[in-house]
């Protein structure tokens, strides 16, 4: 087991590096200078320097020059990325030294009330003001500018964007005493202005305001997207609008909605009515939900790409209709989480025209272009199983069962042509044959994606965003689609389109999910929005805290859902000695949670002390924290916090044991009294100045006690006090 | 002001009383003992006693048998009730002291798994009995009864309830170490059963099991509603499912949707799409979300009657359409609370048109019988200024404004006939010419029903469970629609139908509402199910605390929802000082709350510290009892619950102090302040058995500061203060 979250104090240095290197073979921030001369000498340095022959002394002066600006400007926007919680960082600003101050006069003026984007997204951003600061705003509703009226906020956009790939979505921001301006290419650009704004609230103890700052930005990367299955556990609607909302708010424009798995089909179709009726349990969304969900975010400036599945991952399909099986047996939906052999069968004609009358009936539902058709995990098994099968495949020379997948791909990208859809798959459909449009969803790992690109294959990222498996943010934040390692040519890297975090579901309920995608989706959408110089760890996680607490204003029920798992678990009694235990523990890693013998199914209860814990559990990391401070300087101040974490423990267990007791509560008494038993220690040693031998392997074997995972967790402390151990032992033992 | 929650110890012996008084006029509850003897006797005891002439002596004797037998009903129900926390409470009830124990291989057996309702009832019944137990259930679905399969619970039915007035809802139910048996006439019946089924859950240390009972259950009054308003505050379709969710969890069956008032139109009318379009702001229900909230509320039993408010209340339908308004003037959507002059013109045919056109499209939206058009505070002041619709009354010898309404009335009567309809309105629209099935919605009184029960109409009681007003849940629970006052013939008493809880939407958004109408609607359930001699409130509210928690499992967010407003309102810092304050104030109550010259409008903000307060707030009841304890006893232990209360003021302050400022919490601070102060004076008061004049005057002026409201909120404690003061006066002043 590894700490994760151990944030160096050299991650400073390491950027000025970086920065350096990318000041180097930058173009554009250079643009920004005015001087033609710097622009040629920059344009690209190493050429220039063959190019012209060029003084010794006069080259280093040149970059003593643009390192000191280059250094002025990162040193600036780091000031000011401690000062401003904005995430995704913007691409360019500078503070002014003004503010607005925020009264029941604020006004917004629009080009078009009646552009409903624009109608709803001022709206909002009027009652999320006046809801987060309470002032009572005497004009509830945006109006349209007028020379006369002078509004706090003026907004401005040039035409309708497009819900397409590349469309514009940069806005330019000024915030200064007496106004707030937005202006930008299209009325998307022009809500993520707005969503900036509401991040420039501030206040005295007298009054809110708004930042003044200069914005211009726009994103590095045109596709950042957030898939949510909704096969393994359904999802209602007004799950996935919240969800929307909180990607609107951090710049995301792709919802990707894996909507038909092995556990289940969920849009009606009114041409094959089996599918919804017979595979849903119920749960799917009728046409007319998905007319909403679509409108919904095409006002937040988000497309939406429906995923149907195929060949593989079709239990759901063949619960419905047998008959495409490439197996002759009896198909249910399934319970269970995992990879299924119910495979279409790629060799019957029924298998399109049931393909054929489904993505025709549904593409009008989609507008956007593209249609993603999974294409992943298919094993095969059944395919080798059916002799029929082996022998269209040796009658058309396909000698794999990925050349046979190839196949069956080419198919099905005709009948989506056919609806005017371009088609999009994970990384198993690459094949050279296919259309050079043909979107490639890298989740194995970066090489698919470099592979995609340097065909000539549009690709975007979901290796290292898969959010399901409950890593730490910092993994997710690092993981760059393009960084220095990256070697393709400047045509090829505008391949990359971006990335996708991915909800996978089978570990989720409406109740959970939110906790399982925020806030670390919000780090996600800075690293696919932001420059790639914006990766301050630390500084990311500062803002992220903030930004977690405001996804409440938006529904996001992460916070609050914990708490009513805790109620449910204690049956309402005092949460609080609970709550500190969820704050050290973190849901087990990976697909790690079916442990002992119970394997956790579709229905199973998500109610449990697993889910109401979180990644980067919160007490843990300030703990870790503590400890770090503690070993690096054993100062009397960092003693007394080391030992107030102690004493909360032992605290902690008293209140626990005080709570009348139940099923759901016995698996965590161990827990919570080996934690305490051992803060004792730990703390006697820190008080007393020694640490017996006796202590010592005590302290051992109680740790050995506690790194077992407790119904599904991990305490997210053990490395920390490994080190304690370590240092102590050192101390006061080895001597 | 009053203390209302002064739950007096009297209350036993009251209702012995009043259950003597009810055994000599009831029928009902006699007819369960088999003697043919008693039953004659008692069929109508003092008409009995004048047909046969019997001896004084046999009539004490009988007297005597029969009060035994009630009085011993009488007390295991009461012990009953304090052991099991089932709401409402049902009719009959017995324990038979075996339990079900709840293990993973828990099944369900009904009658038909494809009858949609029962497929749903019973699959959310093994996801909350899996999510609250936390048990890994083998079986996630109902199957078909069986000879050979022994199921855990066995549901049986006789037909497929229907949507309608005086639809069978009884059950018989009974759990023993072996088996859960339903028996019900009607799935609806079925599905109250399973309710129940799941409020018998309990726990030892070990096991999670169901209470053994035999329960005979059936509902005292048929119609038992919930009134939402959307139109003041639109509620999205999600507010409403979870809402209809806690409804059915208390066996309500009546969902009454208040769709259009001046300050919304709420539903998309094709033929008229002005209205949806010009008087919405956007906020409105599609006719599909319409369709899917009435199946929705069809799959829990519970009928839809839709209201559309005519002729007053009338903005939103005339910016729409100026031309049908009775005052030639410019409308709009209205922002503020209030009543309003904008009222259709009855004289104008076009009126008539328009009104046949929207009820004759959403009629078949809603398939059941009955049809609200409001038809309240209709206050005629454009008729008055009309002279047209002065000169139509000369014309029509109609006299005053009321009958003008009961013209229009009648004319809207035909259109709903025509359609299908049954009208029903708010008690304004009594008036003896309107057919005999129409039913009167009573607001303003009792005598309003009692008047309408007499005159042959059906009528539904909403005066004294107007759960806007914000009063103490004890006023509602005991606001029985029949009760000894009610002087009506039997026959009459059958026009009383029941009741409906009342949301107005002024005060409330999506975040707040479910704090609004929960608990509390849940004690009006139990007025509307349970028999009249169920009204033990101290039992009550002790069953009430284990329901409000309950209700967080059907996704209400009353508890929930509440932190999220106070981490807004400290912007994100330790909410536990600011969460004392609220649990000891309350929302002001009436419609007080536009205060100071502040006046709400529909997008004021609604995340202020009154939002987070409830009614009947926790510490404020705790405390109050307390202060009631020690004024009936001023023993040590009493004495130290006090002293423990006023430090936890003391402390909660300095940790008050602690926060850093912002605008919100300014209004706070003084209140901080003043409780801490004076919870020292008082503190000090008992700690040394004495009370200086000075510290009486400083008590009572600090108490007048407190009395004032603090930011749209009451301190609950006053009275319980006061009473302390005068205590403390008479024994260390005055003497």
């Amino acid at each position: 087991m590894k700490c994760r979250h151990q944030f160096g104090g050299t991650r400073i240095k390491k950027q000025y590096g970086f920065y350096y290197l990318s000041l180097i073979i930058s173009t554009r921030k250079i643009e920004h200078f005015s001087g033609c001369f710097l622009w040629l000498v920059t344009k690209n340095f190493k050429q220039i320097s063959t190019y012209f022959i060029l003084k010794k002394r006069m080259k280093k002066y040149i970059l003593i020059i643009l390192i000191c600006i280059y250094a002025q400007q990162i040193s600036s926007q780091h000031k000011l990325s401690e000062k401003f919680n904005l995430m995704p960082w913007p691409k360019e600003i500078s503070e002014n030294n003004q503010k607005l101050i925020i009264s029941q006069n604020f006004t917004i003026g629009v080009p078009d009330v009646k552009n409903q984007r624009i109608f709803k997204a001022t709206t909002n951003f009027l009652r999320r003001l006046s809801g987060r600061t309470g002032i009572f705003i005497d004009n509830g509703f945006a109006v349209n500018n007028s020379e006369k009226a002078q509004h706090s906020l003026v907004l401005k956009y040039e035409k309708i964007g497009k819900l397409a790939l590349h469309e514009d979505e940069s806005y330019q921001l000024t915030i200064n005493n007496s106004q707030i301006t937005i202006n930008a290419a299209t009325d998307i650009g022009a809500i993520r202005g707005l969503e900036t704004v509401l991040q420039l609230t501030n206040n005295t103890k007298e009054n809110y305001y708004f930042e003044g700052v200069n914005i211009k930005d726009s994103p590095r990367f045109p596709w950042r997207g957030l898939m949510i299955d909704v096969a393994r556990h359904f999802q209602p609607v007004d799950v996935i609008k919240r969800n929307l909302d909180a990607m609107a708010s951090v710049k995301m424009n792709v919802f990707h909605w894996h909507l038909t798995d092995d556990q289940g089909f969920r849009v009606q179709i009114n041409s094959r009515p089996k599918l919804h009726e017979l595979a849903s349990d119920g749960d799917y969304y009728t046409q007319n939900q998905i007319k909403e969900v679509v409108a919904y975010a095409a006002d937040l400036g988000i497309r939406v790409v429906p995923e149907f599945d195929v060949p593989g991952h079709a239990s759901s399909w063949l619960t419905a209709y047998p008959e495409v099986g490439s197996k002759d047996t009896i198909y249910s939906v399934e319970r269970f989480a995992g990879i299924f052999d119910p495979t279409l069968d790629p060799t019957n004609d029924k298998t399109y025209e049931l393909l054929d009358a489904v993505f025709s009936e549904v593409a009008p539902l989609f507008p956007d272009q593209y249609f993603h058709i999974g294409g992943d995990e298919n094993e095969g098994k059944h395919w080798d199983e059916n002799k029929g099968i082996q022998a269209f495949k040796k009658k058309h020379k396909l000698e794999t069962n990925h050349d046979l997948q190839n196949y069956f791909n080419l198919k099905v990208q005709k009948i989506l042509t056919k609806n005017g859809k371009i088609m999009m798959g994970w990384d198993e459909i690459l094949q050279p044959t296919l259309p050079k449009d043909v979107v490639i969803h890298s989740w194995r790992g970066k090489e698919a994606m470099v592979e995609a690109a340097k065909q000539g294959y549009k690709t975007v990222l979901s290796k290292g965003f898969y959010i399901d498996l409950l890593e730490s943010v910092v993994g997710h934040y690092n993981n760059d689609p393009i960084d220095n390692a990256t070697n393709l040519s400047k045509e090829e890297l505008k391949n990359i389109l971006g990335g996708e975090a991915t909800m996978w579901s089978e570990l989720v309920t409406p109740l959970t999910i939110d906790s399982r995608i925020w806030p670390r989706t919000a780090a996600i959408a800075e690293r696919l929005w932001s420059e790639s110089s914006v990766n301050d760890v630390d500084n990311m996680l500062k803002r992220l805290d903030v930004l977690n607490y405001r996804l409440e204003e938006l529904g996001i029920t992460h916070v609050r859902n914990r708490d009513v798992i805790l109620r449910n678990i204690t049956n309402n009694q005092n949460i609080e000695s609970l709550k500190l235990l969820t704050n050290l523990s973190e849901p087990l890693k990976g697909y790690t949670r079916n442990q002992g013998g119970k394997e956790y199914k579709s229905f199973s209860p998500f109610t449990l002390f697993a889910d109401a814990c979180v990644v980067d559990a919160v007490d843990a990391i300030r703990f870790n924290r503590a400890v770090k401070e503690y070993l690096g300087d054993s100062s009397k101040e960092n003693k007394e916090i080391l030992i107030g974490f102690f004493n909360r423990w032992i605290d902690n267990n008293t209140e626990f044991q005080k709570l009348k007791p139940n099923p759901k509560l016995n698996a965590l008494y161990p827990l919570s009294e080996k934690l305490s038993e051992l803060a004792s220690i730990l703390k006697n040693a820190i008080v007393t100045d020694s640490f017996e031998l006796k202590s010592f392997n005590q302290s051992k074997k109680i740790l050995i006690t506690l790194q077992k995972p407790t119904v599904d967790t991990e305490l997210a402390v053990i490395v920390a006090i490994e080190k304690l151990l370590v240092n102590f032992e050192k101390l006061y033992i080895k001597e």
